[in-house]
């Protein structure tokens, strides 16, 4: 018998930080758990729920990975047989980061990252937009998700702060602002134009929430969006620009899936670079983050944890702030930071290593289009099931129909009807997806996310057992379809 | 012109978090910034103001960053090559982690770490203790800070639940329980008694907290001490235990440098050893967790971000609660991971690589406590220093009686007396140290932390550094010299 029940224990669930209980995070909530339980048993899993490419069977990227394998291993450089080994531009580049990273990836790095590394992130972001970056507004963090909540947490002062997030989005947002108390003001995506900004019904939804008395003081973007696929048109990142401007709205843009855009028709556009050819007052006056990550585009480099934020247009006394809750984490990871440099900054036409990685990564986009128009085409050929284009990102958010008797059993069983398929697919199939509720969806409409990222092998397999396990369940919940 | 002055930015300064803006963390404070001015021009600065040995120069030890460049390469392990130059323990280990790490170092693992390193910390716990530890209760992080803040952040329900911590103490918890709006409840140690515990204080302390309305839920101990450098006594330990039962607070047990001990007076005792062999109600009774890291020990991994927590008698729906919390952030750094595998699971007698594993080990610990003793002599040799003796972790953390010249200066600089030392200190012959304020010290006292890791050749240059100036210092602020 335990000397404390579990009531009674200090730290009993009872007494949990109430902003802790409220915060959830569906992508690794009730489904993953029941998901993990299977592996537990020895039964097999399909993880589509996260996008995690290399678990997925994703092999990394070569030249990369023998950089940092260097880095890892500094007296392999002392090895003659190295260079026959690696090529002489990976060689090299570990050399330059050496004598750049003093202690190299084992000591920690300045708190907001390596220097030279912050130095590649900006020569990279003023190559892709043609405007310059400073590299003392980016700061290195571990992965994407890190600098997100960071700023949440400078921006959010208490419950009365609200921040726009987009409806579907992902739960990394309302999870964090839930957990530093503020409030959750979601805007809609127009789903029946393949999820496009409706910026009447956002500036509606803006007022209704000024109007209850709420400080708005922030708008999530998430180009191309997660977890809807659409990739955004410039004129869509100029109206949202001027939209965040106008609104004296602190504009986070998620930018993470920028290289993995499939559809030539909205090629990546950063806000950044909108906002530096709208002129002023935007060019000067809006303030600005953007989010990027090594675990997202072609690298897929999740474990690796890497990721950074520029910011634009900021108080620099507000800057020092962020500054200083980095400082309390000491330093993010120091091979994650080399990842981030590397992505930044890859071979060049002319070195040793560039024919090959460029022909790893094109082959690699190549594959993840073409998964991403069969599961789209996959799902719109089923009845009940209609499914958006994936532009973008690494996802399918398709829309499912319920026949009324599975509502109802997904009621009476205590379950939202999304989630109650969700565990359905997974217990007949193994197949692990997020249903949409954990992304937020417009009332009465119900859809699941699943990635892209099964292997081209494996994925002939996991449509048919979709396919089979729709149609067995919509079957069995069988009588008048309606759409809810 | 800006199109917006600062003030008016919607994320002015005047605008951040308040909590965010109350939270302070020294070790990268006024110091450590004019520090890093000084660097930008080009000046030269010792950085002992972070316990970051391969910052300074410490090599990491060999195996583990074998196995990590297998890991991060593992291409390599189809190159006949890599058997003549790698040991083949190196390579059996990383094809063992290739096979239970699925998708490798670049893939997500479970938010709460890889389950086949989650055994390999509970099998070092239990070899150490003598007491089984459950792999279902350790949560590996991005270093222990992240697992710091994750307690802290579950314990801390609002600006009425306080947190003992030792006076002097490691910023990271005054830091973050500021900004989780919670209440810092200091308890001092006793300087005179080496740092010594002192539980009729502590008790005092704590009561008057409760007096005022306090709910104090948690104490957090850290041994070896940081900054102070004792380690506590068995003895010590369990009257720890026992007071933090009693009196029905969450043990919190800092013990990253269980492995930094110089002297055998007291070798390490962790709480959790204690709270074993104690019996009930104190073995299943007291909520206790503990922290580890691979940035101190001999490792020194600081850059690799690896650390763990291992939670005992917690309510099983406060761990849940811990891992969605953990689940919001996706997944700890994989190299981190590995990297505290390694540090729990090192080389075996009879495998190739345990005598030199061995030998990198004793002879870098054998050089800490040279160091150790070094800088304790060295401060208490200079008349308006007195110094505790590093009996472990990696700071020296002495006292000096400033002339009251120089607390009148320090005052009309509107600089704390310690912080006006240290940044004069710096100025003069470069010496990056942290001032005792940023600790916390006695009312009236004034101390500074500086690490111990400055390699050997340098350390008489150290030493010269500091007496020429501390003599000079005094002498310029001369006068009568009392004790302030």
């Amino acid at each position: 018998m335990p000397a404390v029940s579990s009531s009674d224990k200090v730290l009993s669930y009872e007494k949990v930080a109430e902003s802790v209980k409220r915060a959830q995070y569906a992508v690794r909530g009730e489904i993953y758990l029941a998901a993990s339980e299977r592996i537990k048993k020895g039964e097999k899993v399909i993880f589509t729920n996260v996008g995690n490419p290399h678990g997925l069977g994703q092999k990394p990227l070569t030249f990369p990975r023998q950089v940092m394998a260097l880095l890892t291993a500094p007296f392999l450089l002392d090895d003659p047989r190295t260079a026959t080994m690696f090529p002489a531009d990976a060689i090299t580049r570990a050399k330059t980061y050496l004598a750049n990273i003093k202690g190299g990836v084992g000591a920690y790095s300045d708190s907001v990252g390596n220097p030279y590394i912050r130095d590649e992130v900006a020569q990279f972001i003023q190559a892709r937009d043609g405007h310059a970056a400073d590299p003392e507004r980016i700061f290195l963090t571990n992965g994407a998700s890190e600098a997100v909540r960071t700023l949440l947490r400078t921006l959010i002062r208490g419950h009365m702060d609200g921040v726009m997030v987009p409806v579907p989005q992902y739960p990394l947002y309302s999870a964090s602002i839930a957990l530093y108390d503020g409030c959750f003001v979601g805007y809609e995506l127009d789903e029946s134009t393949g999820w496009g900004l409706d910026l009447v019904k956002t500036k509606a939804s803006l007022d209704a929430a000024r109007a209850r008395g709420l400080c708005v003081r922030g708008l999530v973007f998430i180009n191309p969006g997660n977890p809807t696929g659409q990739c955004l048109s410039r004129a869509d990142v100029e109206a949202l620009v001027r939209f965040c401007f106008d609104n004296r709205l602190v504009l986070m843009a998620d930018e993470v899936y920028q290289e993995n855009v499939y559809r030539s028709r909205h090629p990546f556009t950063s806000a950044k670079k909108v906002m530096c050819e709208l002129g002023e007052p935007y060019t000067s006056g809006l303030e600005l983050v953007s989010f990027h990550t090594v675990s997202k585009g072609v690298y897929g480099e999740c474990g690796l944890r890497g990721g950074y934020m520029e910011m634009c247009n900021f108080d620099p006394r507000t800057v020092e702030e962020i500054y200083k809750i980095c400082s309390i984490n000491l330093s993010p990871n120091v091979p994650g930071q080399v990842a981030v440099g590397l992505m930044c900054n890859p071979p060049r036409r002319g070195d040793p290593s560039f024919d090959s990685f460029m022909a790893e990564k094109a082959e690699l986009l190549a594959s993840l289009k073409r998964r991403a128009r069969l599961l789209t085409d996959a799902f719109n050929s089923l009845e009940g099931v209609s499914c958006q284009e994936t532009e973008g990102a690494l996802y399918s958010f398709p829309q499912i129909t319920l026949p009324p008797a599975a509502v109802a059993a997904a009621r009476a069983a205590g379950k939202a009807p999304d989630v109650f398929y969700c565990l359905a697919l997974l217990s007949e199939t193994g197949l692990s997806t997020v249903p949409g509720s954990g992304f937020g969806q417009a009332e009465g409409t119900f859809h699941f996310r699943t990635t892209i990222l099964p292997a081209e092998a494996d994925m002939g397999e996991v449509v048919e057992l979709f396919k089979r396990f729709h149609k067995g369940f919509v079957q069995r919940y069988s009588g008048p379809v309606a759409k809810l």
